[in-house]
């Protein structure tokens, strides 16, 4: 079986997969060549997300393909510079409740410090809140801290309940 | 290939994945058969869950049992009764940050309102959380009511975030 090189999208037919914002950025699913073009420092923006081999990045990003439309990764390429300007991910979580219904839980949504203030991550949001959609969730969710609540109050989300964790 | 009839859990070897609490329940994987013992019915009692028919339970379960450890259905059986008595879900989302981590996302746990007070639903999550430490999760998370915030800071969780919703 050929390699996949791009995460699926859905609905996604030629080239159905690219948006332009302007002429500055390009949005895409994310692509294996992509860990050469500053993923993990983007990450690392986010959350604590040293250098990857190539080899780990393959093999994580065979097993997320294999989710197909299950789990999308979008990116926001600067067209100037071919660097990656933002990321972030949904997983769509397959549930017995609500006559078998799917859930978007929106992840690691990160855009880079520069890069800022352009709408750019409304857009990004925006594009995977659609992917869900056209998944056939009923609803997509996202954990957020406080001050990141009037962004995602822009990006149509509304505050909802409260995320605990444990950590190991 | 043989059908699925129990989801599959972390490390479990024969007869490993059931605890007996007191002689009152068994906590255990879910099964094909557990359709006919209430699961519905308990579903109904944390979010809207219509009766499903067995073809449409049949297949959501044979989905999930796709997903191996990265995706576990608990019950709690009622010894007495054989009917559930409790239900609670753990599924494994696959990073690229933290070194390609893993995360568990503890989701739809559910006590039958007959059987609150007895630590059912601690010993559950503990067992979704073991599950989760077990598949090498570096943390679990959920998202609850305020008013549940105090049963799962028992349970060894502590509040981080806030969660957001985005409803179809």
């Amino acid at each position: 079986m050929e390699q996949p090189h791009a995460l699926a999208e859905a609905g996604a037919g030629a080239g159905a997969g690219v948006e332009a914002i302007g002429d500055a950025y390009i949005i895409r699913p994310l692509e294996l060549a992509d860990l050469s073009k500053g993923f993990c420092d983007l990450l690392a923006q986010l959350s604590p997300s040293p250098p990857l081999s190539e080899e780990a990045f393959r093999a994580r990003f065979v097993e997320l393909a294999a989710l197909g439309a299950d789990h999308l990764i979008l990116v926001a390429v600067d067209a100037a510079t071919g660097r990656l300007a933002a990321a972030g991910a949904v997983l769509v979580e397959r549930k017995f409740i609500r006559r078998c219904g799917l859930v978007g839980h929106l992840e690691d949504v990160v855009v880079d410090a520069a890069a800022r203030g352009r709408g750019l991550g409304e857009r990004l949001v925006h594009r995977l809140v659609e992917h869900a959609s056209g998944r056939g969730c009923y609803k997509v969710i996202l954990n957020c801290t406080t001050e990141l609540k009037g962004f995602y109050t822009k990006c149509g989300f509304v505050e909802k309940n409260v995320q605990m964790g444990l950590y190991f």
